[in-house]
């Protein structure tokens, strides 16, 4: 029988906004499971300052490329080499943020799923990045009957303003190599105004400022354009 | 001076989700701040069942209408007891999931900025019921380049279709009070067989279904389309 295997979210930087479920389940497995790029470095920053527990730490790798074949070849080797580490045991794949919620989790757990139907799997949420971020800025996302879209920022200039007509609250992730660009396209929107960036939410070092404001944007860094309906 | 402001996400329901952030913060404040409806007695639960701490509770109540004066009227009143109550020292105002996410805590935050500005405020980012529903399915939410809608459920028919078009996952809150005219929406726009129903996520007593076999849904219920745009 394989080993249990966990998708934990580890929550957005700060060690201090683990949840209780996921520090216990962090001191019970033996294995962590970390993708390879600096995101996850970071993950694997936080179980480190939160728990003494020594880990043996499979690390996955997954090209930086959008051709579809390559990444699923590396969605279907890292399948296996979970599955593999499941031999020995339950084990924690550990995700920043939310496992459910633009997370690497979301592939291996598809992968399992389809071939490996017996592996018994448990999610453990975290605090998204979005909910950090709202919660370092004080800026409430959305509340009675308003409305969120979340959309990745390679958005166009009229879908924007499109969004703008539909939601009372609009988040661009990804902002963070294209962020000149995406900033052009919001002032064309006419919403710099209603713009705030966020860096590096819920951990040390977060900023936050207009578009003109904010100097350096970095890889969690989003946009949230509020206020959009008033 | 008056005591620092805590909002305090404690979580969907099952105090092992609380963070360490904010079980340490209810330990040390004295006075919680609850609203008096259904869904914030739950958030007081919580709140017992994680630590041992007495605490005096201020209890708010905000009137069930859609009538801005009214609520206006309660939020100010609202707002001027925890400013009352700050004067005794620091308080947490304690809500369900996270505080940012469609919470009655933007109000008095709000209120508080505008007419207290002296008052530090700290917002305790907390897993919110999207994160919560997401993991009990072991559903991911969103992935790589996918966008994410999140709606009240009063939309319409020719809305939902517009949002299926536009977006991966489309999620629709507070669907108890009107599930089977939503649900006959859903199925008219021919989405149902794309749709989730997801009670009392992230707390004993989760269940999960299609529209046609879920049968009693309860106040945090919501509905997740999912795989819109494949």
């Amino acid at each position: 029988m394989p080993g249990k295997l966990y998708g934990v979210g580890v929550g957005p930087g700060d060690p201090e906004l683990l949840t209780l479920r996921a520090l216990r389940v962090l001191e019970e497995v033996d294995t962590l499971i970390a993708p390879d790029s600096g995101r996850h470095g970071i993950a694997l920053e936080i179980v480190r300052k939160a728990t003494r527990r020594e880990h043996r730490v499979l690390r996955l790798s997954f090209p930086m490329t959008k051709k579809r074949e390559v990444l699923e070849e590396a969605w279907r080797h890292a399948t296996e080499r979970v599955y593999r580490a499941l031999s020995r045991g339950d084990a924690a794949f550990i995700t920043l943020g939310d496992p459910m919620f633009y997370s690497t989790f979301s592939y291996v757990l598809e992968g399992i799923r389809e071939r490996y139907p017996e592996v018994e799997v448990e999610v453990v949420p975290g605090v998204s990045s979005l909910s950090a971020c709202a919660a370092s800025l004080g800026m409430p996302l959305v509340s009675g009957g308003e409305s969120l879209a979340v959309v990745p920022a390679a958005y166009g200039v009229e879908e924007l303003e499109s969004l703008a007509r539909s939601f009372d609250t609009v988040v661009l992730m990804k902002v963070s190599k294209r962020f000149d660009e995406i900033a052009e396209k919001i002032a064309k929107a006419g919403l710099e105004d209603k713009a705030t960036v966020a860096v590096r939410c819920g951990s040390r070092g977060f900023t936050s400022g207009s578009l003109r404001e904010v100097g350096e944007v970095e890889y969690l860094s989003m946009i949230i354009l509020r206020g959009l309906r008033k």
